[in-house]
């Protein structure tokens, strides 16, 4: 068998979250606990009844791709051919990483923290990996000097999430400008920003850096799964220059094809649909304002929400990250996620999720918080 | 960028169908024409609406893994831990090549006639590759003994296609015995069959082998696609011993994450519903007959139809394929595929597919047969 995969371990993530009792305060999920509209897979339904669900064109149906394209309308990326289609976000970033990179001679920088998918798959993938943490006394803030510096020689790629999972942290516009006018600067081949946006519509401040109006060495990533809350439904997009769309799309047909005819439907009711992926930001607004209220009121020390559904608490000094989650969940029926899975930078954090019931959150929160006295 | 996805060339099926005119009449087609069964769809959306769409656990939904082991029931691969969910039997090969080989040391052999994903698979992860000719004179059957005399000091699996695609032709149960009987006489570490059973459902003879039935060390890869005619839906599987779908898990989990869980919801449908992936398998047995005698009367040399909806004829000695290919669609309005893209050893076939209505197919078949002739 190929080591590459014999050697993956187990998730860190999955192996804490399966603990989790019918009783327990669930601050672990990582996907939105609102419904979907069901009003995007009726018009899908009507689709699949009129003309059956043959295979799209690999890169995905051309007016979903127009639409998408269209809707973010990023400099030099706003047409069909800048898209493609994928099996959610997470096929976008592996077929990405597998076209971007020669294992032969490049390397990937990770900004840490960061949700451990892209070491991942650049291990999987036999792309050398380098990862740059954000400072703890700077509240994990997406700072371009600290990208900068760590830099090697073979670096072609630079991978950020932001809104990001976990810290919350949003790259701030001077900071991308900051970002992208230094690696405009640079000789040699350029340096390309993967920017995951899989968080984009869970953007809670005016100051949200995007490096695809910056730069033109950008490939974007999302999906619908958190923005409309359609995990299962594994549609997603790589949006980049049409150089680089090109090759991934060969890449993409050979791994899973095309993506899914009726999640395509779907996708192409929701954009274009008035609210489209719009549609259940005001609730994570709303909801965003009580759990920085219920954090304040906690005395936990905790980093400011900026985007996505997550919140980071501090463990006392010296805490494992992985015990306390353990203890949380075994003694105090409450699961959260571990920090030391998003990079040895966060060891001394615990991720929540803040998409359960509101009074769910702020038990889960003062149990946390009780914990952390004891 | 990565040179193995760069050098990808264009898909040569793909530039011959894109010539298609909306007069044409298309043999080139590899998905069922039938509409798919509604009730599986509402069944689906039903659950949709109660539950929403959550992400499923990588390896698929339990009940659907359970009920596709017990379905196939085969020796010692019948339990849900026997079956990984992928996004189209396309991902559930990816996967098994990308787990089972090693790039360092391992080659796969491809038998041939072969569908060109195989090879292209395992080029893109750098696994090498040998490929094995059945005979022309024996209309390409599928023959152990040449199979086992290619076998090289590096083959560690060998992928058949059975019910093949392009062939038409079926690993009979007297050459799967003699192939996995060889096998086991074998020292040193086992040889893995890959049995790509896509066709499954579109077979018309009773002497059917099935290799996951006689040797412990068979993947089997399937899919909704040419069963329910479902083939945008991008449900698949992966069939195998339990510690290689444990392993398949990890890489499948990194690739894709899981199956679209709505797209699971139809399978479950289909796989807990009296006729199940066998409701269209009646057509096919009548157009066969049909299109058997359509052959017979053209005077065409043709390959008999032991499963597949292809049926492959003879071009005149020495014509080139894709010439033929090119002239067909270009001045007698007919789209076939040419044999090369199958293979050096099928360079002097067409595949033609007869899911289009039964008049255009004979029409098709006719045309092809006065071309030969002229």
């Amino acid at each position: 068998m190929n080591p590459r995969v014999v050697d993956i371990p187990a998730s860190l993530i999955r192996s804490v979250a399966a603990k989790k009792k019918s009783t327990s305060v669930d601050l672990g999920l990582g996907e939105p606990s609102l419904a979907p509209n069901m009003e995007h897979f009726t018009f899908a339904m009507e689709a699949v009844a009129k003309h059956g669900i043959k295979y799209s064109a690999n890169a995905g149906d051309h007016y979903l791709r127009e639409a998408i394209a269209r809707y973010y309308h990023y400099p030099d990326m706003h047409r069909a051919a800048n898209v493609c289609v994928t099996t959610g976000s997470q096929e976008a970033m592996y077929v990405t990483l597998k076209t971007l990179l020669d294992p032969a001679s490049d390397e990937l920088l990770v900004v840490e923290p960061a949700f451990p998918s892209y070491v991942k798959m650049a291990t999987l993938e036999n792309v050398a990996v380098r990862t740059v943490a954000m400072s703890e006394e700077d509240d994990f803030a997406i700072d371009a000097d600290r990208i900068l510096a760590a830099i090697g020689e073979r670096t072609r790629a630079i991978v950020i999430c932001s809104p990001c999972n976990p810290t919350g942290r949003i790259l701030s516009r001077s900071q991308a400008q900051r970002l992208v006018d230094a690696l405009g600067r640079r000789s040699g081949p350029p340096i390309w920003l993967i920017h995951d946006e899989i968080y984009r519509e869970q953007t809670f401040t005016r100051d949200a850096g995007y490096l695809a109006e910056l730069y033109p060495y950008v490939i974007v990533t999302n999906s619908l799964s958190k923005s409309n809350a359609l995990t299962g439904l594994r549609l997603g997009w790589i949006l980049a220059p049409h150089e680089f769309v090109e090759q991934a799309i060969k890449a993409h047909a050979w791994v899973t094809s095309c993506a899914d005819t009726f999640a395509q439907h779907v996708a192409l009711h929701v954009f274009t649909t008035l609210e489209g992926v719009r549609e259940h930001a005001p609730w994570y607004r709303e909801r965003r304002a009580d759990v920085m209220n219920a954090l304040q009121q906690s005395g936990l020390r905790f980093i400011p929400i900026d985007g996505s559904f997550y919140a980071c608490v501090r463990l006392r000094d010296g805490m494992s990250s992985l015990d306390a989650a353990t203890e949380l969940i075994d003694r105090h029926d409450v699961l959260a996620i571990p920090g030391i899975a998003f990079g040895p930078a966060f060891e001394s954090w615990l991720r929540l999720s803040w998409v359960a019931p509101i009074d769910r959150v702020r038990e889960g929160i003062e149990r946390i918080a009780a914990y952390c006295r004891l």
